[in-house]
């Protein structure tokens, strides 16, 4: 039944499949060096990776040390290991993103993915092309939030959870907050109409900002511009925003 | 109910989202300049777009020009439109992708990205890690595939349809054919454990050649080596297959 795309089944094991750090917190010490897995990573470990006594894993506690962790006891529903953390988290990518809010489908895996990818520091706000509806999504609750980015950090060896601010009111934020946040900062809107193209290989503190489907409005492009940011493209193909996002990225940083 | 993610309802519209460029096939015209369109398109131009009598659209030939369409008649089934088609398509990119088949669900979205980023060439190859049962996948019968290369190429305004070719044996197929397919090309093998960066900006020929979740086993990789593929990572982080590919064509052409 794997290929039934949509069913329970089969998107409960995709959000399985690549747990390649166990994300733990503080409350999952019973002591000092002891950690109880239950539910979620519990069946992970147990279906998935079908782990072993004795066996050890790559784990890491949320916004802390990383390291391994010895499984000591494999019970009917936890798991329990002896962890050592040891070594920083890798390092976050010198990028503050804000990014116009995408339907909440797109969101789940931007969220995840830009996670994976080392973003610290992400603002969602508003602009003429978000529908307004998006802003009463479920999935923009912070436990919800919070659960996209767990995948991302699982997926990529991190600990260090993402910081999301939600902005709903466009010329108020760019106004009177972004020229505080981008401060010192390379400063980017990406548009695919732009002149300029993008810079790639950045090491410098930048910003970039990114629009929604149908990209910004000419105004907020302009007001964007009107505080520093430039405007640059990354080819003349339209692309979808979530494609678009790790594409710049990696242009700029990988 | 916009936000009942997986509803017949949100994953239509989703999938009708972004065109911005209609592609039409050489059965849609009924004269040398005059088109009908039905069923998805139709809906789409309708229901997403709101068109109306004489607005001129984006539209270009499945594997030819681009140009534009003036709607002449809007009916209850039917759009019928004029067209010009004139201008070139944009150019693709120099990269003959080789791709060990990912998962299905995953395996449509990469398709989609990768036709929306200008790959025209693509490999869906067998691998250790990949699952025997992922080749049972309905997702893999051709027009299907054609279905998610259209999206991408309505999304990103461009006609030429990428060939996909699938070949189930990685060594005959890396011994025996994929020497002649990378000659006188750049040759990446994508792997997190390398030592080497991978490279940037590139603009000639490349043949990249991209692992499954969990990665190339290290005689894999050997066997790529032995026909002149270099190992390059871009990072230190794990990244999904759909994240990695996007991040790898970025880095080398965008």
């Amino acid at each position: 039944m794997r290929f039934e795309v949509d069913s329970p089944l089969t998107s409960h094991i995709s959000q399985l499949i690549n747990m390649n750090l166990i994300v733990l917190k503080k409350n999952d010490f019973i002591d000092n060096e002891n950690v109880i897995l239950k539910e979620r990573r519990f069946k992970h470990l147990k279906r998935v990776n079908k782990v072993k006594k004795n066996q050890e894993l790559s784990c890491g506690l949320l916004n802390g040390k990383i390291g391994k962790g010895k499984i000591t006891t494999i019970s009917d529903n936890f798991i329990g290991m002896r962890v050592s953390l040891e070594s920083d988290p890798p390092v976050p990518l010198p990028l503050t993103l804000v990014l116009s809010l995408p339907r909440p489908k797109m969101l789940k895996r931007i969220i995840e993915n830009i996670t994976s990818l080392g973003v610290k520091k992400i603002y969602l706000i508003n602009s003429w092309r978000v529908e307004k509806s998006y802003w009463q999504s479920p999935l923009l609750n912070e436990d919800q939030l919070e659960q996209y980015m767990i995948l991302g950090l699982e997926q990529s060896c991190d600990t260090i959870l993402p910081t999301i601010y939600q902005k709903r009111f466009f010329t108020q934020f760019v106004k009177d907050e972004l020229p505080l946040i981008a401060k010192d900062s390379i400063r980017i809107t990406a548009h695919p109409k732009a002149f300029k193209k993008c810079p790639s290989s950045v090491k410098n503190k930048t910003t970039l900002v990114i629009g929604p489907e149908g990209g910004f409005i000419d105004k907020e492009v302009e007001t964007l511009e009107n505080i520093g940011f430039s405007t640059c493209h990354i080819g003349q193909r339209i692309l979808k925003v979530e494609t678009a996002v790790i594409s710049l990225i990696a242009r700029l940083f990988l």
